[in-house]
């Protein structure tokens, strides 16, 4: 069968001009590849990308856009204009990653791998926009819409998506963005049309405290925690639809021989579906509140027992573009087309706001292979076949929902 | 039954020049006072006393001490010689608390109470021994023995008795002192012959970590620390001899979306038994161990399973004063001769170091009452008759042992 969808991104891929750009992506891929060593060193802790923004306003001066600005939110945006009065489209990538101030970012490379916190998730999303615009100038290709082009803040934790809630819901382009695509880490395998809802909490669990000696036998608030979480660590979640849950950040506590008076766990709870995800917030609430009625039971409150403080730090929508929608299917074409073999799932990503929006929005790969995002040892493989396959597969997605004037 | 040591006492009681140093603390009562809030509002965490040490040094300056000086390891030290010829005693309080560098010092008072962390252990005890020696200099007392008098570094915690270690095995009066007091928290009824052994542990869980979504199904550090930290909770400990734990001071996680690859928790385990606090110990590691396991078997060990590493933050002896010997028996009889009923424990405190090497040595009062050490709402009481009478008596403990020329 051959549908609208594989004729569109046919058309394209035999053009010309995609040919041209095609080359381009080749012939400038160790540019790109130092790209992505360039910036993944610059540190860029989610609330804290602004020397990376600014770094990579000056990379994309270079790149063909108009009204290249950095929004009041700290997003890089840039206009690359189509033949207009068509309507506008918006690929991003975001500029913060997980690792916070102070983590050693010095790229190491084996072979054809680079390793380095972030490298892939999503510094090397942020290098491929430019080489895709560097290979559209090349081949001088005019689209029929216009593309934002959006290097993002607060993609991850806590950031909290606050770089999209902008720019969908505050910014110049608000109300004017009709699909959107966001390029985040690099496996071309997967297209992500669900966005997965996330819960977020803080919880600190405050006690009187005491000497660890002198009043042992009193509440600890460590062990209601402990508690809560090792109880957390035993809930049942179902693969499908996929749920998650993650005791990530804990601290707290004043000395060694002092029993603590506050501490507190950061907890991460996912989920495919709302209902699920609402079932696990529940659940979790449950289980915090057991955990301190048992050490409250369990040792003395005669200065007082343990409480808690939940604050919401995270609250994203589930929600997901529909599968027949034109920019899954010219999505899932272009990517096929050149030899990889696309399956739809649901994560976390920028397109979670444009879909809350009911706007089409989806997450594709960056090119190339990679792993353990999140990690200390997380890596990309740049080995160039497999590296620019995977960028001209997006590059020909952007084209076939952009259109090409010809 | 009179036995010697009240007979030494009441002569002391009875003599003229001590109840003229009773006049003079009575009178200086204010000043005493101010001495407290003054010293309590300078942080010092142990490690980080050098502040309070020269505004301690400054203090003691105007009070008839030689030698007055700043040891290598951070004490203030100085000597109130006696007749000659005499042994060398040595009486202290600790110049450190468990609170870290930015916690608010600042004492609030409340009728007589004063309200600050550290005001009693042993903030108190500082501003006493400079009461004390402004009443021995009104008194023109001269002792029989050389008096070190001595504010101490590093009692608290992770200090691990660092000040006391470098005294006894270390400093200029290695080897020299024969009888040992430290003034050590409020209350006079107890009278610390035993050192309460401790053992401390910073143990860190690691694992691979990951993305919470992504690699969810990987081992979580955090579940085995919480299920180690859980299972320290129903550990049974004995009441005699007092045997305690705590689970004090926790961290690590990098991001609210990150497996965590770290985390550490500082855990305090103590016994007025060595033989208790090895069996302790032993269930401790044991069931580090069993948590580990757990965690291992419980999800994904794929990229590496979780490790722990263990190291020890402190140790200190359990050791005992005999309660038959002169020092003990002159504490007790001049403390009781003031109306207090004083009861003989064990606590984890400076005279742990000289009972390790067999000299005899207690923790007295420093007068007046106080509570929840250790915790931000901790108080000292300094109603002038029980404060006055605390530290009267505590003055006649020092000369029962020094004795006084006549």
């Amino acid at each position: 069968m051959t549908d609208h969808a594989e004729t569109t991104v046919r058309r394209i891929m035999d053009s010309a001009a995609f040919r041209t750009a095609h080359a381009t992506l080749a012939q400038e891929h160790d540019r790109t590849v130092q790209d992505i060593v360039t910036l993944t060193q610059i540190a860029a802790p989610s609330f804290q990308e602004e020397t990376r923004a600014a770094a990579y306003l000056e990379m994309a001066k270079t790149h063909g856009l108009t009204d290249l600005e950095i929004d009041a939110e700290g997003n890089v945006t840039g206009m690359r204009r189509g033949i207009g009065n068509g309507p506008l489209i918006c690929v991003a990538a975001h500029l913060d990653t997980v690792f916070p101030a102070g983590t050693d970012l010095t790229v190491r490379r084996e072979g054809t791998k680079l390793f380095a916190p972030g490298v892939g998730d999503d510094t090397r999303g942020l290098a491929v926009l430019l080489a895709w615009l560097r290979a559209l100038d090349a081949a001088a290709i005019r689209t029929r819409a216009d593309i934002l082009f959006c290097a993002d803040v607060g993609e991850e934790g806590q950031g909290d998506l606050r770089g999209m809630r902008h720019l969908f819901q505050h910014g110049r382009y608000k109300d004017r963005i009709s699909a959107f695509i966001t390029v985040d880490s690099p496996d071309m395998d997967r297209i992500a049309t669900g966005g997965v809802g996330s819960k977020r909490y803080r919880v600190t669990f405050n006690a009187p405290g005491g000497h660890s000696y002198g009043a042992f036998g009193v509440v600890n608030p460590m062990y209601a925690m402990a508690d809560a979480i090792a109880r957390l660590s035993r809930v049942t979640v179902p693969m499908r639809p996929k749920t998650t849950f993650s005791a990530s950040v804990t601290g707290g506590g004043t000395s060694i021989n002092a029993i603590p008076n506050s501490v507190w766990t950061e907890f991460d709870l996912r989920s495919e579906a709302p209902e699920e995800l609402d079932r696990l917030e529940q659940e979790f609430f449950a289980l915090i509140d057991a955990a301190v009625a048992v050490e409250n039971a369990a040792r003395s409150t005669r200065n007082g027992g343990v409480t808690t403080e939940t604050v919401k730090i995270g609250d994203r929508p589930a929600r997901h573009t529909d599968e027949s929608c034109e920019l899954v299917r010219l999505a899932h074409a272009a990517i096929a087309a050149h030899g990889f073999t696309p399956v739809f799932e649901a994560s976390s990503t920028d397109a979670n706001i444009p879909m809350s929006l009911g706007i089409p929005a989806i997450k594709i790969g960056s090119g190339g292979t990679g792993g353990r995002a999140h990690s200390l040892e997380e890596w990309i493989d740049v080995e160039p076949e497999v590296s620019i396959r995977g960028m001209t597969a997006g590059l020909a997605t952007l084209l076939a929902v952009a259109g090409i004037s010809e």
